[in-house]
């Protein structure tokens, strides 16, 4: 696994460093009253953030031989809808945080109706990239990416988790609503990510399978290790506030299976998802790496 | 001008309904705990506001043999997005209002953050009706709605609009920065709700100069006539508290312009956008007497 190990490393330092400039070209700081929202995009956007979704969108897309650029782009359209997610996450009527990837939360650093603007901002942004006729030149394709993205972030997705996320603190969740709580909130973009990098590679709908599966079950393992992370992480190291979670009472994987129980879980997880792999060779171990990555990760 | 305001309002009555049945079918409330998420966007989407900006788009699209159905659907879209960024504005954070078509505002009837995710959500559902293949069959008129919804929403658009409304309270805006205000605030998507029935027309690009201009003078006549409702409207029949700019001590046309010379703006932008409009016959009927509506509502 070294090799792999060392790859991976490489290529979370390369798409890193690609979406930062890609946020970098696309946000301008204007010379006029806009200025303080494009500044407050900037900060929640830029240099923060390990880039798991595009880098699952390029990697996915490279397998099928997509150019490199395009992949990025749409890459940086689904970390848009994720960025503007924490932007509204952290503020004072949700989550309120204060920290955020070791730095002050957008609206601790501006003011809440800027975060608020710049996190609308952003997800319009998202659909300004799928839409743009330079980036992806097939129309067909930005439909199918705009309605992929769409749906795993409305209320039929991330932000209907989200929602849930809120009712956690009023009611006792089983495991089965706390799994599908879980798929909606971190689970459906994770796996937007996967299958917009299948559309940029024109994989047909049926030979999907394999990809969806395996971004079903990373998606579930990525969560039970933040539960881990919330239950027994530094917090220093994640740069954000951790047990949080057993302060508001919330149910979590962790709280209702336990942590042995759950790192055996998310472990089980991520053997399975990379078994679903098997129909691809070599072209998948960046995908492989990535599953193991989002459960030993520590931040 | 008598059969055009009947017209007119049988008109606006129509689409109301169209609209309002349109957001009932495509969300329903589910028996899970995202149903309060629902239950917002039902409240902010439905059975409230003028419906302007559908009627705009349908009434351009059927000048050009658009399926009523088809437009009525896009101009869901666009109404998804003004509604979004109404339930957005009225947040504590922003302008902080209590009341809104008469009817307590989103977070009020419900809790903040709640309000946040219904916001959120609308958002994100104006790209999914964008995006669906069942919708606008054509994924390059699709692609081309989108590009031109994100554009018109965000930083560039409606949301950098509302970043200088911020800002107008802490800065002497002059008439062209007011002016370049409400063109983002409001124009941008009284422009797109114009330009995406064009689209759906397969109007091309550069025979859409005179529908062009006529959403640029309306959009500010639109805007100036919100001004002198601010300043001199009645609260009850605009269902929505009033006088509010001059408290903030905002620039506005009204207050650079005094109220006289605003009424005479509004009027002559008015005639200048039916003017742009002598290219069509009597299949702009629709859209002039829309022109003449915007500043005479009293809400």
């Amino acid at each position: 696994m070294t090799d792999i190990s060392n790859s991976l490393s490489g290529a979370l330092t390369r798409i890193a460093g690609e979406v930062d400039a890609c946020f970098d070209a696309m946000l301008p700081v204007p010379d006029d009253a806009r200025k303080r929202l494009i500044e407050a995009m900037r900060y929640a956007a830029i240099g923060g953030g390990k880039r798991v979704r595009p880098l699952l969108c390029v990697a996915v897309a490279e397998m099928f031989g997509v150019s490199r650029d395009v992949a990025v782009r749409v890459g940086c359209a689904i970390e848009a809808i994720h960025a503007y997610s924490l932007v509204h996450d952290d503020l004072p009527c949700m989550d309120d945080d204060d920290l955020r990837h070791g730095k002050p939360t957008a609206h601790r650093a501006f003011d809440v109706g800027t975060a608020v603007l710049a996190g609308d901002s952003l997800h319009a942004l998202a659909f300004e990239i799928l839409g743009a006729p330079d980036i992806v030149t097939d129309p067909v394709l930005r439909a199918e990416l705009v309605m992929t993205l769409a749906g795993a972030s409305g209320s039929a997705g991330m932000a209907g988790g989200q929602m849930m996320d809120i009712v956690a603190e009023e009611q006792s969740f089983d495991l089965p609503t706390v799994t599908r709580l879980q798929q909606l909130k971190t689970g459906a973009l994770l796996g937007a990510s996967v299958e917009m990098g299948a559309i940029l590679g024109r994989v047909p709908v049926d030979a999907r399978t394999p990809l969806r599966l395996y971004a079903h079950d990373i998606g579930l393992a990525f969560q039970i290790a933040d539960d881990l992370l919330d239950h027994e992480g530094d917090e220093a190291l994640a740069g954000k506030a951790l047990r949080k979670d057993a302060k508001a009472g919330k149910a979590t994987f962790v709280s209702l299976l336990g942590p042995e129980r759950a790192r055996e879980q998310a472990q089980a997880l991520i053997t399975q998802a990379i078994g679903h792999l098997a129909v691809y060779d070599h072209e998948a171990d960046l995908l492989r790496a990535l599953a193991q990555f989002v459960i030993e990760r520590k931040k």
